[in-house]
């Protein structure tokens, strides 16, 4: 719904509820639904970060400790204001918008959690969004129109609302996962799985929920293993936000029995997850500010996957390998060169490059194909340019997606709050 | 002069030459001007290097050993390919132009050094370099218009020819230090002092003379903690090269002993070297690609140097703080959160910033002062944008410069080889 956070007067609030279609059905079959509910999450590893986030953290710290805490029953996010930089006042703004979301949901506040996106510093709204709160628990509704439009209430710098959805086979039962997102500025998550010490990430926001019934420690774990795969992937602009949050939930209406990593159905609901997010992480960096164009670096041959994902990120992240993209430029010396600067020692005589299939570089020289090249050209010219470089005989590879560098991007950033 | 190397036939190819004025003269004053002559250099720190600098790094290894290989007598600089990603022959290339210069100037091949920038990959045209270093070597001039001719010389993306000149009294006689550069783009030099791992560097090159005579150690250690508070610390665009080259000659022609790291003079010599390398760092970010200001970010009350440096040059290189001075945007939220994101972990209650005076966040929350108020827009507007983060109680601090992020440096990067 639109609360009236935004100036612009567009939808700025959404309420992402987990429930079974019909708790009785679920209780019928033998365990009650409240037994069967669980939930995930990862946020951020910024130094700094905002109320929901520290209010999200200790939701899972208490999670972890098992029994009832570890599920959840909503999630009510707000785009327009990020209650960052907000301090002991942003934690008590956020749990005035949980407690009425729980009175209007007839739930515990701790079932709830709060999700925030857009300027750093001010206050939230807190008393548009309590007012609004039994409005939006009256207008909840399922399928796909309702999807889109909790999509499109989360956006900020977003061009397209995003939302993803896989059904897997468990236990010879369907099994569905849904998901929405935002997210196009700030973007180059790295999403933590517990307690990781603070690192480069940004503002990005996932919303998953399933039908499947799993335990809470299964699906955290399954969360951040996808993440890694798919979140952590991709870089718009390299720049950390203070509310990067991926957050699944796990109704358990689905008739299945109670997945645990240790069951071989574990992977095929991980497997599913994965995609999903993959999906959702190639339309947030799609849609990246100003991007006309993604463009994937594999690194190959690297020593260990964590040198890999370094030097890929430094390709990634380059302004001058990103304006290339825009320009189509097959200037590969920006991409050898930006890899170097990773900080990962490599022999360059051992370096390869392909672009598009198209070999530009082998052992430290250049091929000799020219940059007219006509298949060069229509590499470069890819909806997404696809790179390859091969630093070595090592076993290791990683990959990111990043996105083009465009005028827009400055236009669109440098007048932000203004 | 011009040697046909830039397609747009502007000035090319530059030779620094350092020697004194009449050999015999300092002959005269008791020692052979050979025995008091001396050179140092500093390099990228890229896994990727161009032919040069390997070359360079060899002669540095040998003047380590000491004797008369810790002396240069000239450097030849051609503006347009950077011979890097040449393999073996880019060695062979640039040995051809070094011995085609000692053979015009009479000097050892040993005693000249090459440096290369421009386009990354292709040959450095060596024909017309050997062709030309006979012309070069005759028209060799003392002088201002001399210097900016030779800075003209060596100029790719830059708009404005580099510059810096020092005089310091020694032992009660002056001595002078004279210097040019280039650089505008592929910009966040991190040189390396000896044989210190690769990282994050950029394009830049400085040629620095003085009459002084200084032992190689002594005039390597100046060159190096200069380096560091002053090259070291401007990024145009996060981005590495792997020409980042200074070098600087000694003629020792200047009536003084020679000057070694333990006499208090030397502490006079460095300083002086320290502020012309600050005052050239200073030129190239302010004529950083697309540039129309420069911002300042201080992180104090670190833990460490490295720590503060972590965080200040997180925020010299996020897009987003970039684009918010382009659009003189105190979007102060932004600066906070690429600090978060330095990988350095501290306390955001602890934490305040002030732009230009203003101190618009303290102790983790905002001061209250409006992005529209007049004192932070005139902060926000200044030619050097001030920006103070103090993140906690520690000792330290470090300083970095940046500039602000324009459409135009992208107009300039889509399509450099094109």
């Amino acid at each position: 719904m639109a609360a009236g956070l935004k100036p612009s007067g567009k939808p700025d609030l959404a309420l992402i509820v987990c429930d079974a279609p019909d708790p009785a059905v679920v209780r019928g079959a033998g365990h009650p639904i409240e037994a069967r509910r669980s939930a995930a999450a990862v946020f951020t590893r910024n130094a700094v970060v905002g109320a929901p986030v520290e209010i999200g953290r200790r939701w899972r710290a208490a999670a972890a400790r098992g029994g009832e805490a570890g599920a959840l029953r909503a999630v009510l996010v707000n785009a327009g204001t990020a209650n960052a930089a907000t301090g002991e006042q942003g934690v008590r703004d956020a749990e005035a918008c949980m407690r009425a979301v729980a009175g209007a949901l007839g739930c515990r506040m701790e079932e709830v959690l709060p999700s925030s996106t857009g300027v750093i510093g001010p206050r939230i709204p807190v008393e548009k969004i309590v007012e609004a709160a039994p409005r939006l628990a009256a207008q909840l509704a399922r399928g796909e129109e309702a999807d889109a439009s909790a999509a499109r209430a989360i956006m900020t710098t977003d061009l397209v609302p995003k939302g993803a959805h896989r059904e897997v086979e468990l236990f010879g039962h369907k099994v569905q996962i849904g998901a929405i997102a935002k997210g196009s500025g700030m973007i180059a998550p790295r999403l933590d799985s517990s307690a990781a010490p603070p690192l480069p990430q940004a503002t990005m926001l996932a919303f998953i929920t399933t039908d499947a019934a799993i335990s809470h420690r299964a699906l955290q774990r399954a969360l951040e293993s996808s993440s890694r795969e798919s979140f952590d992937r991709i870089s718009v602009d390299a720049h950390p936000s203070c509310s990067d949050t991926v957050i699944a939930m796990a109704s358990g209406a689905a008739a299945m029995p109670v997945l645990h990593e240790d069951m071989p159905e574990y992977h095929g609901f991980r497997a599913a997850l994965q995609s999903l997010c993959e999906d959702l992480a190639e339309q947030i960096v799609r849609d990246g500010e100003g991007a006309s164009r993604t463009f994937r670096v594999t690194v190959r041959g690297a020593r260990s996957v964590e040198e890999a994902e370094k030097m890929a990120r430094a390709v990634v992240d380059s302004p001058l390998v990103k304006c290339a993209v825009h320009g189509k430029d097959p200037n590969w010396g920006r991409i050898v060169t930006a890899a170097g600067n990773a900080g990962v020692w490599f022999d360059a005589s051992a370096a390869s490059l392909s672009i598009g299939g198209v070999e530009v570089y082998r052992h430290g020289v250049p091929t000799g194909v020219a940059r007219t090249d006509q298949r060069l050209r229509e590499a470069m010219s890819a909806d997404r340019v696809e790179m390859v470089l091969t630093v070595g005989n090592g076993e290791a590879s990683a990959w990111m997606i990043g996105c083009d560098l465009s005028a827009e991007y400055v236009r669109i950033n440098a007048d932000y709050t203004t």
